[in-house]
C-alpha cells in the first residue's frame, strides 16, 4: 500500500481484515514506525487499532519487494511525482496496481488511472481502480460498506475483488473505469452545492432535490467522456454522492456549509486547514465538459464561487433556462433540462434571504 | 382540494402561492372553519400561515363547485370509501383529477390512479399524479422543492404542472404515471431498512450503500410493472427515497429506527400514534413482486419483520446467494445481485452487535 493517509491506511486494514499479509509505505519514517509497531496511525486514524497482519516501511523498495498486488493512495496532485520512484520496482512484475485515488491531475486534466499508465509504462489491463460510498473513518469502525473494483480487464477487477473484502467490505466488479472514476470526482463538486443549502438551512427536500438533478448532471458528463450510465446510478456514483452529501466530516460539503452560511471564499480557504481534494478537479472537470459539449449548470456555478470569481451572493442565473413550459426531466438532448431551473430557484430564495426580505405568500417571482 | 391533512394543506398553499384560487375541503367542520377564518391548520401545520387565496368548507359539493381541477389527499386505504361521494359531484366535468397520494390499497394492491378510476369511472387521461421529494412541513416553509407531475395524457400533465408550482415549488412533467407511484410507495419500505442501520448506529456509508442498493430493487420492480427506469432515476424515485431516508421526520425511518435500537415491533406500533402509509403497502407490494418474479431481498425482509412473523434479531440470511464470486451490480437477469449480499453482511454484524461480540481483527466470517 503506497500511502498512509487516512484512506490508505484504512484500505490497508480491509485488505489484512480480509486475509492479506499487507506492507505500508509511508512517506515519513515516524508514520511507519508507528504503524509498523504501535498498529496505529494516530494522525489519521485516531483510536483505531491497526490489523497485525499490517507492517509498515518508509522505504518504498520495501513495501513493492514481492507484492502481488499494489494499492496506490496518495494526494491526486501528488501521484504523478511520486510514481516516478514506484516505476523501477514494479517494471518486471505483471501484478495489478490499484488506484485508490478520486480525483483529476489539475493541470492535464488526466483520471488517475491514465496518470498510473502514463508514468508506469503498463498495461492498462493491470490497473484497477476502487471506489464507492467510502468514508475512510467509517469503514475503519468496520461498519458495514459496498465498493465498486473496476478494471478494463474482468480478470484484473475480479483478482482485486477477492482480495478487498472482508465481512464488513462487500465488493462488486466492473469494467466500466472511465465512469467509476468519473463518480468519485463528480460527486464532490454537488457536495459543496449541498454544503451551501444546507449552510443556509434548507431540509432535505432541497438537498434530495440537487442530489438527484447533481446526478443527472454527473451521468451526463461521464457518458459524454465513455462512460455507462449504470455505473453513476450506482455506487460509485450515487453511492458516493449520498455518502459524501450526508457527512459532515466531507471537505467540499464543509466549504459549501460555510459558504451557505455568508462567509467569503477566502475566509473558507483560511478556515480549513486541509486541502478539499475535489476542488483541485472542478477546473478540469469543467474544462471536458465544454469541450464535449456538456452543461453543468449546478457545477459551473460552484466553480465560480470556489475560485474567487464570483461571489456567492452573485451566482447568476444565466446559465439557466428561461422557459416557463412544464418540461421533463431530461430534454430531448440528454441534458438536464431542468437542474437549471431549479438551481435558479433556490438562488432566488438565496437572494431574498441575503436581502433581509421573503417573499409574501401569494406573491409571484 | 379533498383532503386538509398535512400534505392536502400545505399542497393547497402551494397552489395559491402560485395564483390559485383553492378551496379546501376538511371532512371535520372545525378544521375547515380554521382555515376558512384563521388560515391556519394548527394540527396538521402549526406555525404555517396560509394563504388569503385559501378558503375552505366541510361540504364536498361547495369545495367541488366550479373546480377547474381537483386534487386529492386523503389516506390512501380510506381513498376509495371517500371517492364514492367525489363521483356524483365531477361525472359532468372533464377536469384534472390529481392524486397526491403514496401508497397502494392494502385489499386490491392497486395504485391510486387506479382506485380513482374506479370509483370516479373516469378516462385515464383526466388522471395525473404528484410526487417527489416532498416533506410537507419543509415546502410549507417555502423551502425549494422539485416535485414530478404525472398523466398518461401529457396535456393533462402540463395543464396540472403550470398551476402545481411557484417561486418555492418547481415542477417537471412525465407520461409514466406508474413508475411515479410506485417510487412514493417503494421509497417508503426502503427507508425502513435506512431507519433499523441507522438505529444500530452505523454512518453515512452503509446508508448510502442500501439506497443505492434499494433504488435497484425499486426499479426492478417498477420496470416489471410497465414503468421506465429512468423515472425512477428521477425526483419520484431517488429524490424522494433521499428525502424520507434523510428525514427523522418520517414515520416509516422512525419505526426502521425503534427496530434498530432493539423495540420489539409491538413496541414500535405502540409507541407511534399515527400509521405509517407506506406500512399499508408492503403486502401488496410484495405480492405484486413474487407475481412477476422480481426479488427484492431488502423489502422482503424488512416486511417479515414489520407484520411481526419475524423476530428482528432473527432476519436471516436465506433470501441471498452465496456465491462467493465477485460480480456486477446487477446480475444478468436484471436483478439486484448484490443486495442480499451486503444486507447479509449488514445482519452478520448486526447479529455481533446484539451477542456483545465484535469479530477480532483479521478474523474471517
Amino acid at each position: 500500500m503506497i500511502g498512509a493517509g487516512s484512506w490508505g491506511t484504512t484500505f490497508g486494514k480491509v485488505l489484512a481484515d480480509g486475509g492479506a499479509n499487507v506492507t505500508m509505505w509511508a512517506r515519513r519514517p515516524e508514520t511507519a514506525l508507528e504503524i509498523h509497531e504501535a498498529k496505529r496511525n494516530s494522525e489519521y486514524l485516531p483510536g483505531i487499532n491497526l490489523p497485525r497482519a499490517m507492517s509498515a516501511t518508509h522505504h518504498l523498495s520495501e513495501a513493492l519487494d514481492g507484492a502481488d498486488q499494489v494499492y496506490i493512495a496518495i494526494s491526486s496532485q501528488a501521484v504523478r511525482q511520486n510514481l516516478k520512484a514506484v516505476r523501477p520496482l514494479v517494471q518486471r512484475t505483471d501484478v495489478p496496481i490499484v488506484s485508490l485515488m478520486k480525483g483529476v491531475e489539475r493541470r492535464t486534466g488526466l483520471r488517475m488511472s491514465q496518470v498510473i499508465e502514463q508514468e508506469l509504462h503498463c498495461d492498462p489491463a493491470r490497473i484497477a481502480v476502487a471506489s464507492g460510498p467510502n468514508l475512510a473513518l467509517e469503514i475503519a469502525r468496520e461498519q458495514p460498506t459496498a465498493a465498486v473494483i473496476s478494471s478494463i480487464s474482468q480478470e484484473t477487477a475480479d483478482a482485486v475483488a477477492r482480495r478487498a473484502r472482508n465481512s464488513y467490505f462487500r465488493t462488486f466488479v466492473n469494467t466500466d473505469v472511465i465512469g467509476t472514476e468519473f463518480g468519485g470526482v463528480l460527486k464532490n463538486l454537488i457536495a459543496v452545492a449541498i454544503g451551501i443549502v444546507d449552510g443556509v438551512g434548507y431540509g432535505e427536500n432541497t438537498k434530495a432535490s440537487i442530489i438527484t438533478r447533481g446526478l443527472v448532471e454527473m451521468t451526463d458528463f461521464a457518458v459524454a467522456q465513455g462512460a455507462q450510465p449504470e455505473t453513476l446510478q450506482g455506487l460509485a456514483g450515487l453511492g458516493d454522492l449520498i455518502a459524501t452529501c450526508q457527512s459532515p466530516l466531507s471537505r467540499n460539503n464543509t466549504a459549501g456549509r460555510l459558504l451557505g452560511q455568508g462567509y467569503s471564499f477566502q475566509d473558507v480557504v483560511k478556515q480549513m486547514d486541509q486541502t478539499a481534494e475535489g476542488l483541485a478537479s472542478v477546473a478540469p472537470v469543467l474544462q471536458l465538459a465544454r469541450e464535449v459539449g456538456v452543461q453543468m449548470p449546478i457545477v459551473e456555478q460552484v466553480k465560480r464561487v470556489l475560485d474567487g470569481t464570483m461571489d456567492p451572493r452573485e451566482i447568476a442565473p444565466h446559465l439557466t433556462t428561461d422557459d416557463d413550459e412544464p418540461q421533463g426531466e431530461r430534454t430531448q438532448n440528454g441534458q438536464a433540462g431542468g437542474g437549471g431551473a431549479l438551481w435558479r430557484s433556490i438562488q432566488r430564495t438565496l437572494d431574498q434571504f441575503r436581502h433581509g426580505g421573503r417573499r409574501a405568500p401569494g406573491d409571484q417571482p
